[in-house]
């Protein structure tokens, strides 16, 4: 076996463990940085579904660039640690034994199949959206020569495969258990909207029913039906599972890392176990959400990245007071020629927490004046506190521009502004770029939960 | 003398007096509120340049919509106040005697020409780009059948006609008194990216020299060269004088109304004169640096619609108390398929004022990974106190989104963020909208600044 050593260890490769190696050269330079990691090339994570279509057409177009972590000095091994001693801090690979002073959880997340659907994997036919390259350039084989697919689940990646995959010629089902796509991250009115423009794509979606089995017809392992709950069957050539992630804590579960709600590790502000020589980040890690503060299983990469700052500089003591706190759920998607972003609380969301919230909405162009080539429809819906007028949340429709609003929005949840506040706030508005100064959508939707809370 | 009254008279209805007038009504329902404008069809002034070329192509696509102030019960009255009885609260127009109890001042700016080419106004073929539809249908109609133009000023509205000019087959030369274009919004490395856009749209850019006079060599007042500092001489048919703007203030100096500095109607933070009962709102009101509280000469729609939200709110009482403290300079252009954003001071600004500072720059591209079709380059520049690390400009070059990314520094400008809590923000990233999140440009330019305090 052979011998190695460094001060901080990092177990895993994607955005977590990237920016934690970083952060931490960076803080701490004469620490030597180690990232062990399983795949020499990694997928970009976001960007899977759009090795599917047109976007980006391969896998090898959607490979992470780690140029930067080598030009810093950061030591990378290929490989999988498989067991930790921690009382001698040494990590064990297959061949290597890795003595460390510090090490950081970065192990990810891996596809979450229901129980019931779990049989069907091992089938001809049934995919997850696996961060895997391999897998991936599986799955993308299968489904080219193949006609017919039904996706399960009606998250972001359901719905960004969907749409690559109808785009690419694909005759494509969405099923999902409940009434609208995009649950949790959208209230209804402007989930309804996007399942539109995903009817006007030419994708059938079937809500509030779910496949409850994955069949081969001609018990030969291939797949060619799915049977819904209602009774209703499906024939199709391809199932891809895009039923969520849960977090990949294996190896945390068996060098007794204590976990958190929702099989995630358990960690503080800081991003630091029981154990302060031993940290968690990105999907492994166990997260609450920003505002209510109650267990969440949103997974981000931008959220992971963030957190990876934290650990990063938070290694040897606690460089920046500023811990991370909870997750805001930050997250765009696009679909046709529409983004779709959120941040916060939604309103449904707001309300079954029992909060006192109004909701203020401005439905405008993203150009102006509206003549503007290309101008299309923007809207904006905040979630507000009405003791306070605190912005907790915020959705928007529109053009690409919405990518970047929403990380306004964002500031906002995050630093805790009030619509008394928001109001009046300075924003560049441009012709070509923006609506207009004077219906500045952001600041009317606050106008607009300003005077509800008066009422 | 036909006689009428209100409670709230709005003198102007450009951006900053409608949306006083909107915020006033919203605030104070029962208050009569009138507008008196001077133009049926208000220009959208910031689209004026897009009349001029494919974009917009005619005045007529960039209107002003005030459909909405109808709807909310504010009535309007074409005209122009030329005297104002303080005593007894009468505003008079040529046929109009109108009793008020508050008066606000919204009367705008219009184009400011150096003493030096005033002679050149009355000319055949010589223009400034004023807010009035009749005037800019002229030029309009004017340059249509002529080849080449002078375009004097390297402001955006000066940069961006020249664009728009050349589009549209002009033969178009600019002339600037200083080395660089957009000076004071970008420094110099900034401006000179957008100097290599200009030079390839076939833009001639002429720096560090002036126009010194304007010439018609015929002697028949029709414009035919202009003259510059270093002797040259270029023949023209056309000159716009894109040389700034300064606040409209004649009936505020015929009434007794104090100025301030540059011209401009003095205000407090609530846009109160030194009389409770007049305010100024917009372009004709004297206004002030966000940060370093020096006179400033920066006009802006979206700024003057901020104000307008804050008098319209403080008519009354002071209903939130967030008042206006400063301008911002926040703002964006685009030329060619870049986007050009700059927020608060630059870094030469900064220096200039003996502000000790770093600035963090980053450089990447603005959809991840970098193989998304129509992906391009996104640089970041942030200016950063050294100590306490405050945020207090920033520069954006990338893609369209630029616009909305330059009012996430704005926010942070504003509510005083600190580069400590931006560095682990969390933001909302996506493949087809945004960088990547292991390098949010906004972030790591902050890592970047953080970097530097520590050295």
């Amino acid at each position: 076996m052979e011998k190695k050593s460094c001060d901080i260890l990092i177990i895993g490769g994607g955005p977590a463990g990237g920016v934690t190696a970083v952060t931490a050269k960076m803080n701490f330079p004469d620490r030597e940085v180690l990232v062990v990691r399983e795949f020499e090339k990694q997928l970009v994570p976001c960007a899977i579904p759009y090795i599917f279509g047109e976007t980006l057409g391969c896998s090898d177009k959607d490979v992470a660039s780690c140029g930067a972590a080598a030009e810093m000095g950061i030591s990378t091994l290929l490989g999988e640690v498989r067991d930790i001693d921690f009382k001698d801090k040494i990590a064990f690979t297959m061949h290597e034994a890795i003595s460390f002073d510090k090490v950081v959880f970065a192990t990810g997340s891996k596809p979450f199949v229901h129980e019931s659907l779990r049989h069907a994997l091992a089938m001809e036919g049934v995919f997850t959206v696996a961060k895997n390259k391999a897998l991936i350039d599986k799955a993308k084989a299968y489904i080219e020569s193949r006609n017919d697919v039904v996706v399960v689940g009606t998250g972001f990646i359901g719905i960004e495969m969907a749409m690559e995959l109808v785009s690419s010629g694909k005759n494509v089902t969405v099923v999902g258990g409940s009434r609208h796509i995009l649950k949790g991250a959208f209230d209804s009115e402007i989930a309804a909207q996007a399942e539109l423009l995903l009817a006007e794509a030419g994708v059938t979606f079937i809500g509030s029913d779910r496949v409850t089995a994955i069949i081969d017809k001609n018990n030969d392992n291939t797949v060619n039906a799915v049977t819904l709950k209602s009774g209703k069957v499906i024939d199709t050539d391809v199932v891809i599972l895009a039923t969520g992630y849960k977090p990949n804590t294996e190896l945390a579960q068996k060098v007794g890392v204590s976990l958190g709600h929702y099989g995630g590790i358990w960690v503080d502000e800081y991003m630091r176990t029981e154990n302060h020589d031993v940290f968690a980040v990105g999907d492994c890690s166990a997260r609450r959400a920003f505002i209510t503060k109650t267990p969440s299983k949103v997974m981000l990469a931008s959220t992971s990245a963030a957190e990876g700052r934290v650990a990063g500089s938070s290694l040897y003591g606690l460089k920046y007071i500023k811990g991370f706190s909870g997750t805001i759920a930050i997250f765009s998607t696009m679909i046709a020629n529409s983004a779709f972003s959120s941040a916060g609380v939604t309103e449904d969301e707001a309300r079954a927490a029992g909060m006192d919230i109004v909701v203020g909405t401005f439905s405008g162009m993203n150009r102006h004046p509206a003549t503007i080539p290309g101008a299309q429809k923007q809207l904006v819906k905040l979630v507000v506190t009405r003791n306070g007028g605190q912005i907790i949340g915020g959705q928007i429709v529109g053009g690409s521009e919405t990518g970047e609003m929403i990380n306004i929005i964002g500031l906002m949840i995050e630093s805790a502004q009030s619509v008394y506040k928001v109001m009046s706030i300075q924003v560049a508005t441009q012709p070509m770029l923006t609506a207009a100064p004077t219906n500045y959508p952001i600041v009317m939707a606050a106008v607009m939960a300003m005077k509800k809370i008066e009422c």
